[in-house]
């Protein structure tokens, strides 16, 4: 296996009002729109897709279109380059229909960090400190 | 936001056996050590985060740590080169714990793909066609 994650698919109510949500509250920039039944997302190395749930259910196979938990036991990361753009982010996410979870706040290792859920209670970290950026963005980890 | 996904971290069960799973079993390059508390392997534009389960629940906050669901609407999927790669990966990850959940099979879209569970029941695509790679193994979405 390549060290590789080619695609984050997130399955979603309302295809397109999550679009909205990633390009117009967000900034993602799209290569696609909610007509074509999926969307996606260029982003550094990774693919972030939107597809219906029900869809993305019935993909994997019959009997798992089941509702998600509150927590899925996943989270999204996205490191920022200043300490203020993670309130920045946060209040733009909020702005655009996200709920705050946890504001900004010190953590151990030394950075800040919020977490938002998206319209479909994604969570989302919005993380800065400790880690240095590759030049295309990607991070680099120790 | 800067078109970027930093981390995707997956709450895991038992770290060092999830972290042998990804290391040992798929071949991702890890960057530490499940000594260390968290186990991050460098990919792509993406960094791959395994994390104690309920650590990750309670750095969201109280009242997270919460079973996930069997479905948990997210999915990560990994594109490979070859069309046969798509059964030789997921024959791989099976012997390495995880369930094939869907073997390879053609799709509607034109390629090839099958789903693995792994040790936590995450959802992982393997898939095949449609899309061409950039350099950097980067999936073009178009």
């Amino acid at each position: 296996m390549e060290p590789r994650i080619s695609v984050i698919t997130l399955g979603v109510t309302d295809l397109a009002r999550s679009f909205r949500f990633y390009r117009d509250g967000l900034g993602l920039p799209p290569t696609r729109k909610p007509e074509d039944g999926i969307v996606f997302f260029q982003t550094s190395g990774v693919t972030l897709a939107l597809f219906p749930y029900g869809e993305l259910a019935d993909d994997v196979g019959p009997g798992w279109n089941l509702p998600h938990s509150r927590f899925t036991g996943i989270t999204l990361a996205h490191n920022v380059r200043e300490r203020e753009d993670v309130d920045r982010l946060l209040a733009q996410a909020e702005a655009a229909g996200a709920q705050v979870i946890k504001p900004a706040r010190d953590t151990e290792w030394g950075g800040c960090s919020g977490y938002f859920t998206d319209l479909d209670g994604y969570l989302w970290e919005v993380a800065w400190g400790a880690f240095e950026f590759h030049e295309d963005g990607a991070l680099q980890v120790p």
